[in-house]
């Protein structure tokens, strides 16, 4: 049986990704909702989407109570597909890095992905269907110098799934965390190198593999997946 | 960019997920080749396909050589695509193996993949294009108990898909190893149970998932895929 | 060159694997260290050791600094070898756990880890010396149903681990994860069942294979340790 | 219980870690065995441990049956600790490898392993008593570019360890793979970069690092161990 889903939201919205999959899901014909801590850069990609769109700190739980609240009735329901996209980047020697900001760090990379996910799967569980889809980075197999708290946080948001993956499956809910694992391309940071196509990930290729992942026979789901250009190392 | 295809090999066809593939690929218009042991069992495939279709035992490299030589000319040219289904499986606790068959399945489950990746990329290399997709199991990833064969056989087949991912990826041509983590659906054995539906693999299901992997644009390539039945324990 | 080590700090003490490395430990000559939240319980294994003890939330910056500070004039210089054992085990269904409770677990197992690990580098750095070992469970490597909170906490702590492992080790600081995969024998508990010996991790058995790698060469130092009672399922 | 060990025979003896085994075995007071396929090499270590020596293709049956068979009446009974060494290291683009060579190189390092396992636990077991160890490298975890044959022998040998870590330790068998993630130090190739000291792993120290898995307690064995030189990139 290959599930069919009608409601998508996309936390942590704003990078290319989140656009992408947003306009994909949309062309689909699922209602499309977006959350960011900061939604003003949202308005073109609401307007073209038609998606609703809410300010959300997804590592506050009352924050993300809320979003869900909201959301339900410009979807027309709650979501049965959401994507967790935020993460808190940073780096630094481990002699250097604030504490502060890494325990920030920690907080939206892998407990804001916890508290959206126990939003969702809430939300899910009665009707026994939906997916969560966690996005990972290089970071989630594969602890760096220098990167501390990155690993930490996307190493636990990685845990996190697995967690839900074994809980969740079993009661028709799809759970998948996808290692991208590479630089995505972006044209505000000047895009890919001229003598290196597609050496970064095409957002909108990313946006295909999720679909793909959205598509798939419940017989043979895939919990985790890996995504990487051609030419990088590995 | 997105690859297209035009000609899949399949080596070690007969079983369910073959004939899928076989007639997946050939509704998308590739012509087909199916490789096998004994060929005898796939004549209705090929009729329903317009598959060519040789004997081969993969693990002799004669054998694997002159597999590619006498398809080329059905399929209109080499292979752009090879799938690699074949391997032997051999349980039995490490007192009781028989020396000789333990030879046999590991040659057959890595060695023969060695031997048709060889063959595939001599002839994609110069054209800087084609897939190679290996097909794995559980035993890939974890060594059971009372299965020292085949956690070898199927260890060292996903070392080799690894290597070449490394080696081939950056020359255009796309290595995937999928690791199929449970029981595929086989009416012949009875499908599956009445009261669990959809807890065995649908070989039509991991069918499509290879061709995901085929459509993926280069910048967003997978290595290494996993699929799964919902309700699978892991 | 085989490092030797004079000052250990255990945090996360008071469990019979803190006992068994305190006395290991101490007999080997070190001088000892012991943090935990509640100290009473630590005062006969301070009394044994000649340990000096303080209550610290390793969870908070602050009160990690201040460990730190004051131990420093009882071991008489900064701890060499600095040894996590904290963590924030917490079960349940991802829907009905509490969102303060995960948040609770997470800083403890993965947060806390971080601060120690940091203030232990900051002192260990100058002198190109010192050990940073962290505990984990069979939660680090597979995130388990019914289980989220501890498989982000502990598969953070193992990112924490890596990266520090890569960052450190040339800076000549040995930094290792421990997965402790099964059940420590605690008499407290029960012990061990009487028709499975050994069935139960020996908590002196645990200490003694970290002093393992206290004494490795560094030409040949282990940075991931599994340890799992012979008649472990895994 | 700490397992005590009488009898350990070495498969693929000459590198300089062999070597480092037999003489730490030997002054531990074990009776130790050498395999190799050429064996005038191993006169001088013979000699000094006191050790029995037999040549021994490992990757034919009958040879190590033989070799079991022959090395019992010197040892004073069939070896308790069983250590593979060998390996096919084998390098090359995939289009210009020799399959013939290919399937040596992975008769060695996998196939090997398994007979000598395989003889090994025949042995073991009706004692339920007993330690294979199974050397790995870099390439057992990692499939690197233009190492196909080697990731292939290598992935191998790592499945078998597991499966019969899994089978047999239930049984009283320690089963452990090590993997030894960098170049071991040789005087005979030049030693190590004066720059860069305990760049190389001091087989020396690699023979402890095994020694100490030998003296492990059964309720906290290990059955894979990573050991790295701490400047090593990974």
């Amino acid at each position: 049986m290959i599930p069919t889903y009608a409601r998508a939201l996309i936390v942590g919205a704003g990078s290319g990704l989140s656009a992408s999959l947003a306009r994909l899901l949309a062309a689909d014909g699922l209602k499309i909702g977006l959350a960011a801590r900061n939604v003003e850069k949202l308005a073109a990609l609401a307007a073209e989407t038609g998606a609703a769109v809410h300010a959300c700190d997804a590592s506050r739980p009352a924050e993300v109570e809320a979003l869900f609240a909201r959301l339900e009735p410009a979807l027309g329901g709650a979501p049965d597909v959401v994507i967790y996209n935020a993460s808190g980047r940073l780096r630094g020697s481990i002699a250097d890095l604030d504490p502060d900001a890494v325990a920030r760090s920690l907080m939206v990379s892998a407990y804001g992905g916890f508290l959206v996910a126990q939003a969702a799967a809430r939300r899910m569980l009665p009707h026994r269907h939906g997916a969560i889809l966690l996005t990972g980075a290089s970071a989630s197999v594969k602890g760096f110098a220098g990167s501390a708290p990155f690993a930490m946080g996307k190493f636990g948001l990685r845990g996190l799934g697995q967690s839900l993956a074994r809980e969740l499956q079993p009661q028709g809910i799809h759970v998948a965390h996808i290692v991208i694992d590479g630089a995505i391309r972006n044209p505000d940071r000047g895009g890919e190198p001229a003598d290196a196509p597609d050496s970064h990930l095409d957002p909108d290729a990313i946006a295909r593999a999720y679909r793909d992942l959205l598509r798939q026979d419940r017989s043979a789901w895939t919990s985790e997946l890996e995504l990487r250009p051609w030419v990088e190392r590995f």
